[in-house]
């Protein structure tokens, strides 16, 4: 697969080829080293890859509400394959079923449900968080070993990765400003790739780095295609916590708000944890 | 199918048999009076019944972590195929795909993941909402018309079904205990189906029944199968709200706590809707 040096990072990670040009439905793409995590790519580029397959559909009818993506094992570095279903397509909508495999073994099982939206009632209830504006804030430094995190310009509100010193914390909350890096127009790829930037809230609530890693995200889209493409190379702010830790698992949510305060996803993860 | 009289109408909603003796892996059940929604079955008990048909597996690893339905279309009166496979096994985790289908028609897409729980640093960091206990609140009658509601006895605490005179409301929050009737042990099942017991957000917002319906629900189970198995026949606490409405669709997230004060379940849809 060859990815011309001109695409952004996210585009080069999320780009995808028929492996049959008859078969729109069997895709091929790669892993790359710029979204590398510690043992196959970020989580979050891996459910923009899914989600991709399903959106290049020639049948595709409307657009995404909800995409699941359960993480069956680590994608080796390399080439991969993505099998897409629509298995019912009603007037409204239609239902997804996608598989992530690498040779025989099946390493992401994904569904996702589009639809076509129309005007309704609106309304906003959640409340964005008060926080400075993002150029008030200094960038985060990358952490070391873990590629895909210098691909986030990340501008810390609370609960930032622990240091050494920090020490245990009362409250899993962090909130954050994050922008692709280089800047990106924003769209639906990044907001979904977005919804995975918040680490692991045991690292948080702990201290320190421990073993974690997502079984399970649900992406809700709360914002409309248009609305995303709005939004240009704007900062996405990421609020998330969890809610109850034990027995080799924890649950967190993360918020992803545009900088004009209008909440544009969330994602609602399991997290699997040894502490 | 037969069902014998003495089950709990939960258990003869979620009972399954083989279609074949010699292949586990499809099953058969029906739809049953007591759990009859508008169009189709209480979407909490087909929940059920898919997570029952993974649990029924004679290779199944583990216990519920997560499942997410995506609701295709509405499943008839009658009788209905589950099929499932574990798409992979790992050591501590194991990632299913299960087909709800009556015909050649799917009508249910899902996924889950199980797995082997072991002991970790525990810690319940989400609130346990501060109300009156069950007994001082007078139980909420049935709504005409909608048989599931019924198989719950619901003692409202905030935001009750809308009256015809209560107009909109600035929050969709609803509060209530909740217990299975007739009363039942509480077990995953009976959890799974207590976490769709929330009415869709818009009605209560806009004070009035609008169409509205459930296209996917993901389920994260934080209480593992023996903290469940303890509660006996005792009530839950399910708390819910939505975040954005929009565009023919808003999200909802139910809480489902037990009466000692654990988050036992989360439950987040999306909902589709014409307002």
């Amino acid at each position: 697969m060859t990815t011309s040096d001109a695409l952004h990072p996210l585009d080069a990670a999320i780009a995808l080829e028929p492996v049959d040009p008859s078969d729109p439905s069997r895709l091929r793409g790669a892993t790359t080293p710029e979204y590398w995590n510690m043992v196959g790519p970020f989580g979050g580029t891996t459910a923009a890859v899914l989600l991709r397959a399903v959106l290049r559909q020639p049948n595709v009818h409307g657009e995404p509400i909800t995409l699941t993506v359960n993480y069956a094992g680590p994608v080796a570095e390399g080439e991969f394959e993505v099998s897409v279903e629509a298995v019912r397509t009603n007037r409204s909508n239609q239902h997804w079923v996608i598989t992530q495999t690498q040779g025989e073994q099946v390493c992401t099982t994904a569904t996702a449900v589009t639809a076509v939206r129309k005007e309704t009632w609106t309304d906003s209830e959640a409340q964005v968080p008060v926080v400075p504006p993002a150029e008030s804030i200094e960038p985060s430094p990358d952490y070391p070993g873990i590629a895909w995190n210098a691909r986030y310009e990340q501008r810390m509100i609370e609960g930032g990765i622990p240091s050494e010193t920090d020490g245990e914390s009362d409250s899993s909350r962090t909130t954050f400003w994050v922008r692709d890096n280089p800047p990106r127009p924003v769209d639906v790829y990044s907001v979904t790739s977005q919804t995975d930037t918040l680490y692991p809230r045991a690292f948080l609530r702990k201290g320190t780095f421990l073993p974690a890693g997502t079984v399970s995200i649900t992406i809700h889209y709360l914002a409309d295609l248009p609305e995303l493409e709005a939004l240009g190379e704007g900062y996405s702010l990421v609020t998330g916590a969890a809610r109850r830790f034990g027995r080799s698992y924890f649950d967190q949510t993360s918020e992803v708000w545009s900088a004009h305060g209008k909440l544009l996803a969330t994602a609602h993860q399991m997290v699997y944890f040894k502490a």
